[in-house]
């Protein structure tokens, strides 16, 4: 399948012209032959637009997520795209995937919050692993700082995710993350992994850019630079199936000396 | 504390011989301002040997130790040195870490072997976590295939390791474990790891060396090259207690969602 990496950080503070921003790219996107579009975190607002993060925050059925199915069906491709989840009271740091049937497949609240900007402003979700099938393939949804942690893209790998979307918001000094850490969770986990970031200066952050997708022996089968960019590159079955069966990772792990992780 | 990494495949096959290059190696480290000299995985007897490896095998405290320990005490320097252990009818594949005093100190038994070769020459051990306090580091044991685990080095770090010493013996085409994943399992757990490798061609395995001493901030403190070489770089604790606190990923962890890995 071939995915496409929207690199952007859109238009901060306004969702109707995020939603036109992110409706071209789809349109880009299929023409490219993308079956799936991903978005960098927060993309449906913006990241540092600070108190407005609670005021544009919708419910995942909301009024955006209606503007985002139109454009996935219009387009006839999937889109998983980083916003503000209302619920209630409570904000999340939330992404969903749309397929290309306008119908709403996976939402995913980010577990692991960073630094004090995102505490200030969101709940922890609660749900380490939120999947769905996407033209047969397992697609897995995280969040930025969640992929720091080996744990998160292990549980992942053992419920069968085969393509992890992490839309992120990766700030400078922080680039080993893209360059290296992503990689490594590709390769150490036998799965894809699509990582889609921010770019350009946005309040009191430096975005990096170097959107990256991952595969399973550790390249990088495209990277960004640190401009807004449409990166597309293929997920490919047959060589994941391939990797895995000669790096069997899952199989030869140890679960009964893990105890003090959890 | 300086530390001296031996990337050296020794004398297949000669406990003897191994004996005098790891006595050499000491002296020159210890000149160097080492505190510490780590091998190799089997350094003591050589990998490819076939059954040479349970004819070699020897006690924790048998005669190569006491030699080595021997080494350690008059050129006034630890060691850490790979060799196959016996235990009764059982063979481990093992690392023991014997201080400068002379005295034995810690030894681990791999826990994850690595395909046929070793599945047919060792039994597993069982005991993830083996530290020991070196001039007040907490220094941890582990080998090869093991640090490809996430979950292992993670155990570690929860534990308190500062210090990761990871004998190996790695090889073509797996370059990507000394290049990326190395520095990315110090970067995300906090740490040091000293990752000693073997080079060069031994019966069917062409071993890469490119042994690697990796920063708590993912950097390559010192990288060889692919001969032999006596590699040193410098462990600070200083920087160490820095970069903990810039990064805070143990404390950022969520052990309740990770049950799963367990």
């Amino acid at each position: 399948m071939r995915t496409a990496l929207l690199q952007s950080s859109g238009r901060p503070g306004s969702t109707a012209e995020n939603l036109q921003v992110l409706d071209a790219a789809a349109g880009r996107a299929a023409a490219a032959g993308a079956g799936l579009l991903v978005t960098s975190e927060l993309f449906l607002t913006g990241y540092a637009i600070g108190d407005g993060i609670g005021r544009l925050a919708e419910p995942a059925d909301g009024e955006a997520a209606d503007a985002v199915a139109e454009t996935a069906a219009r387009h006839g491709l999937a889109v998983a795209y980083g916003y503000p989840e209302r619920d209630g009271e409570r904000v999340f740091n939330s992404v969903q995937l749309i397929a290309a049937d306008g119908s709403r497949r996976a939402n995913y609240r980010k577990t692991h919050l960073f630094g004090c900007f995102e505490h200030d402003h969101f709940t922890p979700g609660d749900r380490p692993v939120v999947q769905a099938d996407l033209d047969g393939l397992t697609v897995g949804l995280m969040i930025c700082y969640d992929v720091e942690f080996p744990e998160n893209v292990r549980a992942h790998a053992l419920a069968g995710t085969d393509l992890l979307l992490v839309p992120t918001a990766q700030m400078h000094p922080f680039q080993f993350v893209a360059e290296s850490v992503v990689p490594v969770r590709a390769f150490e986990n036998q799965l894809y992994v699509a990582y889609v970031n921010r770019v350009g200066p946005e309040g009191e952050f430096e975005f990096v850019g170097l959107s990256t997708l991952a595969a399973p022996d550790g390249t990088a089968r495209a990277r960004a630079g640190r401009t807004e960019e449409l990166l597309l590159a293929d997920v490919d079955p047959a060589f994941l199936a391939a990797s895995r069966a000669d790096n069997p990772y899952l199989r030869d792990r140890r679960p009964g000396l893990y105890g003090s992780l959890a």
